[in-house]
């Protein structure tokens, strides 16, 4: 085995499946699709030889082009494409037994950086096309766990403590709209063709179409259409918005991820209990312990989540410092960074679509953690229900209450706020029974299920068919 | 004067006009505005007493509050909203004078989290209107360099060294584009409205609307057109999106900022000499050296453009790690860095108009340096022509020539590279007309001209009426 | 009041303490105090007239200078020394009653570099002190902690779940050894005077020292004395280790507190309980919820954390892209960063204490959540000690039998594994009793001790003298 | 050729030297060597079967493993230690043909961590090794040309404008005197091993040595012995000072990189043309323009310095959230980014070799351009000279002078300001050879020549024999 980094020290995303769409392969056969693309453009616009684009496209076989070769040969002028074009118009010269100059097809007005950039979009869309299936099988997961639990009674947290009663069904759909919301705008991202020409003029390009019915602009859309890339109505070389947007809404789509992992890996803590990865042979086993029992898939999204701010943000460093036609570095910074944030997104996707299919729910230590706190929980909702009953300071005498009910040890807390209440309201304005019903937590979840389903209702796509709520909307 | 950041660290961002749409004192306005607007949401719903808004409206005058004591207190619960709701409750009973109960009509049902989420989005639309408004003088005056120079040429440059004939035209172009394309996509976002009430089931405002014609949503809707934010299908107390993608937008304008910024740095030296900043009194003086004129705008912008990414970045951490239903320390590390970016991107942009409107352009500078590289910048184009007159291996032949060329002393380069290639082809073939015209830089400027006119008519709400670019879309 | 950042955005840094030593007027005090210790210098070494120095050390009194009339003044040279420069040059004429010329001691052959980044190293200096005194009251506090809790038995947790019994002794010692070790590290740093003059080569100094006793290099060195800075061995204009050591250093420190934060957000929740912050009034106050008592200085301490890496990157970016002499930019967007490390340094440093003094412990509920895992979490050691006894595949036997125990019902899991243990080995081999010692978590807490005390003997400057760890070492 | 990262779309570290050192075999085979070496260890303390550490360290043969099954099974666990360890134990069952039980000295005691992190420290030892002696070729280089060229004159340059008259000897000895201070620093780091067992408390260890005459801190000293690491007073699991610091040691080295290269591409860029990188065959071509010499090392480290600036804050997040006893994501965000942070160092440092080695220097265009600002450059120094001989307001005369000057056409202000000053001053106080002298470049270096040798004098080890600097000290 030759050297080079096979994820060993990236477990999120080290599988052969983020291997295959974001790998130096990967970069290869992409950087050979546009020109061969390149090819058939100028074949149908009638400049160069007939048959020319079909040569191109049998030489375009990634398997046969030396990665590691092409990646050391990268250093001379910087880039993949310079090395990678060589072997690939020596072997469309091999190829091109009839002479039909077809060589002629390979990167005629092209620059490098029109072949990089548009092989990286190209590469980015194959990649987010694979990572907005794992996404969708996510919201369809979570969509499921927010209806079926949409009664599902567990406390609501804030700033660690308990705040308010909640509902498993409503967290499930917050983990959904967070995860929706930003695949839906990676959904909607263009992904835009690169032709500018050597110093973004087109004047290679110009000399070329001379005479021929095409113009530059008609090549590049060609282009475009060829690679299902979106149009650009202008070389963008010196432009970096479709890296930044791209890179930010990897961030964003990942930023969802992490915040699901970091939830669940507070409640799948033994003390907690609420929530459980699923089980399966080989996951989460420690070299030490016997009885560990990790929830590593959740470790590894939020590995991934503590990586890629960082990442979006090399990429904002890079077009800040974009200079002249063709940066002196910057560049060459921004492409490490996409490839990572690609195949990190990936990775992580397809650890959280495992996670949410099979998420364990226990409903009943939702139920136990939600006692911790018992009736002191609702001291919001009594505040408001109770204080108009107490006079002018009402509020001030209800403090006073929650402020002694703190001072009792925590095992009697909820018999002392309940005591302490009672003795507050006299009986006819508030009779037990109106009391108690304000301490039923169930009493005191407000809308949960209604910014469930409005929630659901918002993002159709991502919910899957058998939701419910997809056909509300 | 009392401690704290006046901006003396941050030239680029110290101005009294800056200070006054994001110091301290527009936060607390801003969110006493939320307060004042929830209030006669509340009154025009008939849940609080008719007459509590004015009065919460005249008590939220922000030159009352003391915005350095609320900032201490601040620490006691985390937030400037609690110390400053105690103060304004005060105030409001203390002009309260008729007895209405207008306390009710202040915070009910909402959170600090409500409240601070909106004011930060409030005071965010409000610096981006000052902000797209200084970007539209930039991308006006760009448009008209665009349009005046589209005939004036100078070299393209890429990895430093030159690469193509250009247009000073062309490159004004390409920075207005950067710009316009930042500026347009931070000008579509939409800035929501936070309402979730304590822990985001919207349960105290469910109790609050129970029986009224509103609900919580409606509510919240109302309170949005009051205040000129968009409604929001959902509480999104845990999904940050609305804050990266506004980061994220202020971070890729003033990547466009700094593009241009790293241009002028090099383009203003003194062995360029191609662009000055405009002259002013005071601009650009130095401490020590009598003769020095500092392009001190352009180094201010690129100090921002430094600074921007990693801003955005802290905003995608905090949104990958907002756990539970309301965080344990993220939240309160996007408020520096969203304020920060709001600054950096409005100082940066009135910096960046008084340059582009005031730049100074000198042509024959250009030309000069055009000729530095003399005939050998039109090698790809030469190449291009010749080659094919040359047989088989006329791309080598040139190649060749080149070789040659560029091992001759720096000023022979041109002559040499004349005489060589005169030597390479008959004059049957090539006769020194056609050569010399293939030498001129101005036949080698691809779409120069048309790519300029493309790219301003891409964005006509940019390109101020002066233009023509603006009337051809 | 007049519009600036008074920290309300930045709570953990929201002090009139902080304030004082990092706010705009601290730096014009640092400004002034180099250009009143420069003037002695030169007038010690004979170079200036006789009292000058008197007269700048009464001029630099920095409640003279309106801060936010230079801050604003900056942007016309880039940075606050030139227009604070011209203020003091007319405040020594103004005091030079008796026609000394004392104006020429006054920046004479500096430039503004020299005196911002001795300034900003002066400041840095004074800050990290107050810090340092600060972080020794954590420090004397944890190793407090970890000498009364040495015997405290707590649950060991790794990747979230329960790993092995541990000690609260150990774990206080952890956090000790990692404030102490950063601590160490920033109180070991040097921070060095900065003189070069205009261009970096001493010309102006030379000129003036000519002829005089004295030297550049000598009187650099006077001016380090003078200042309390370290000499340089030469002028450090564009090699900015000093400053990127500074903030790693600041940063690493952070990092300390931001695990203790982490741990303490963790063991506060009300499902875990083992830790509490310190009561005080007014503390961790919500807006809405009553009962509420956040751990807010966690929280604030892990805001810090959350900023703190981000921030010293944008040094290290600065000092990578210091072209020239002096850069164009970069050294602009150290200035606010280096300044908010500090600030945020101490801020979190003094809440850290607060909470370390005052922090809550609960060992029984630490001994109730050691329980939750009851014997199992001693299956490292059960296996170590047991399978010898079990033949060849005692390993893979015992495993079985935790297996096999996590198939049981959570409340069963001790008894099965206690029952299918006794099951496996027959009393001859291991008595009840030794089974029994076995399943002791006080039997398997290693060397947690010995751990502890070699922690604090590392660090005898930071224990206290109150601790006995101090006098063991 | 399977899927993998070989560095194409990193050509600055796409190398078979630094993916030798630092790719995922060399991360394997440091895994094998702390297993071994632990072995040898516990054999030598009589704690395993004597023979043991022999089969241990056959079967540690790093070209038995897969790698890529290694990382792929990585996921189950979250780290390559577990599935390693598995193929590692089946290998000495087969290799312990003499069934000496061999299996017992692998990973006895040890916890995963320990054994990542030892690994992971071993693997940056070694390749900070080799960076060491790229770098010191480097320094010897620069060294040598601060020698050769103390008296080539060339111009200082401050926020891109012409300060003052430099030496390119002296330019060298600061980029000497950056590249020295950060690898010196790098140099004088400890790289500590890791011992502390399944939860940080040595339980198994305690267990394992157990009336043998070791203990497991003295079974530590011995492994980090074994490994050439240091010795650490205790285990280090969640304080990770030692990563951070190793971590920002290489940022700043990275940093002192990217000042030369941002120098260097400046100053060859054809308008300045006073340096030139090495000439070598394949280097600096362009897919597109026959001419280009493209500064291509110069473009790489400068991708490096963009690069490393975030990599370093990464390692600072992850020690900032490290929770509990070993934490659930943040330790798995360490290794990529110290990994990567080492291989860019490294592949940068051998091009900035290459460059230091090879640099092409141009001593007639630096004097070229330092006539461009001709004896305006001097004004400093006039100013200084002369103002006392105009009485009290001599400075702003002079300023006046300057401001002249500056109207005048720019090939004029040599002239003009020869002229004005001469008309400013009578002869009978500074005669015309006076004048001239002080408008001589060469007369006003300051201490350019001393500050050069005290650099080289403070890093007798980096200046290589042959400089003379290196025995002045």
């Amino acid at each position: 085995m030759i050297d080079g980094d096979f994820g060993l020290l990236s477990p999120v995303s080290a599988s052969s499946s983020v291997a295959s769409l974001t790998g130096d392969r990967a970069v290869i056969a992409a950087i050979l699709d546009v020109e061969a693309a390149w090819a058939a453009v100028l074949e149908e616009a009638g400049l160069v030889p007939v048959g020319s684009a079909a040569v191109v496209a049998e030489a375009a076989d990634p398997s046969f082009y030396d990665v590691l070769s092409v990646a050391e040969r990268a250093q001379g002028g910087g880039n993949p494409v310079i090395p990678l074009l060589g072997d690939l118009r020596a072997r469309v010269r091999e190829l091109d037994t009839s002479g039909l100059g077809a060589g002629k097809a390979v990167h005629t007005s092209l620059t490098s950086q029109d072949v990089l950039d548009s092989a990286l979009m190209l590469l980015a869309g194959r990649t987010v096309s694979a990572l907005l299936q794992e996404v969708k099988g996510t919201t369809t997961a979570l969509a499921t766990l927010a209806e079926q639990h949409a009664d599902t009674l567990c406390v609501g947290r804030s700033l660690t403590q308990h705040a308010l009663p909640y509902t498993f069904g409503l967290k499930a759909a917050q983990w959904f709209q967070g995860v929706a919301a930003a695949a839906a705008r990676l959904e909607s991202l263009e992904l835009p063709v690169q032709f500018g020409g050597a110093g973004g003029t087109l004047a290679s390009g110009t000399k070329l179409a001379a005479g021929s019915g095409s113009t530059p602009f008609t090549l590049a859309d060609s282009l475009a259409s060829h690679l299902g890339l979106a149009p650009a109505p202008a070389p963008w070389h010196t432009n970096r918005l479709a890296v930044t947007a791209l890179g930010d809404s990897l961030a964003a789509l990942i930023d969802s991820f992490g915040k699901i992992a970091a939830d669940l890996l507070f409640l799948s803590r033994p003390e907690v209990a609420e929530l459980g990865e699923p089980l399966a042979a080989g996951r989460g086993v420690s070299s030490a312990m016997p009885q560990k029992q990790n929830p590593v898939l959740s470790v590894l999204i939020r590995s991934a989540a503590l990586q890629a701010p960082g990442l979006a943000s090399q990429l904002h460093l890079a077009a800040a410092t974009f200079n002249d036609e063709r940066p002196d570095g910057a560049w060459h910074s921004e492409w490490p960074a996409l490839r990572r944030l690609l195949s990190l997104a990936l990775g992580a996707a397809s650890h959280l679509r495992e996670l949410s299919e099979g998420l364990r729910v226990f409903p009943e230590a939702m139920r136990r953690n939600l006692g911790i706190s018992g009736p002191l929980l609702l001291s919001e909702g009594v505040s408001a229900a109770v204080a108009p009953l107490l006079g002018e300071d009402g509020k001030q005498k209800l403090q006073a209450v929650v402020d002694r009910t703190l001072a009792a040890p925590a095992t009697e807390q909820a018999d002392t706020y309940r005591k302490l209440l009672r003795e507050s309201v006299p009986s006819a304005e508030l009779s037990d029974a109106e009391l108690e019903a304000l301490l039923d937590p169930a009493s005191y979840l407000g809308e949960a299920e209604e910014i469930s389903r409005r929630i659901l209702a918002a993002y159709p796509d991502f919910t899957g068919s058998s939701v419910k709520g997809a056909h509300r909307g």
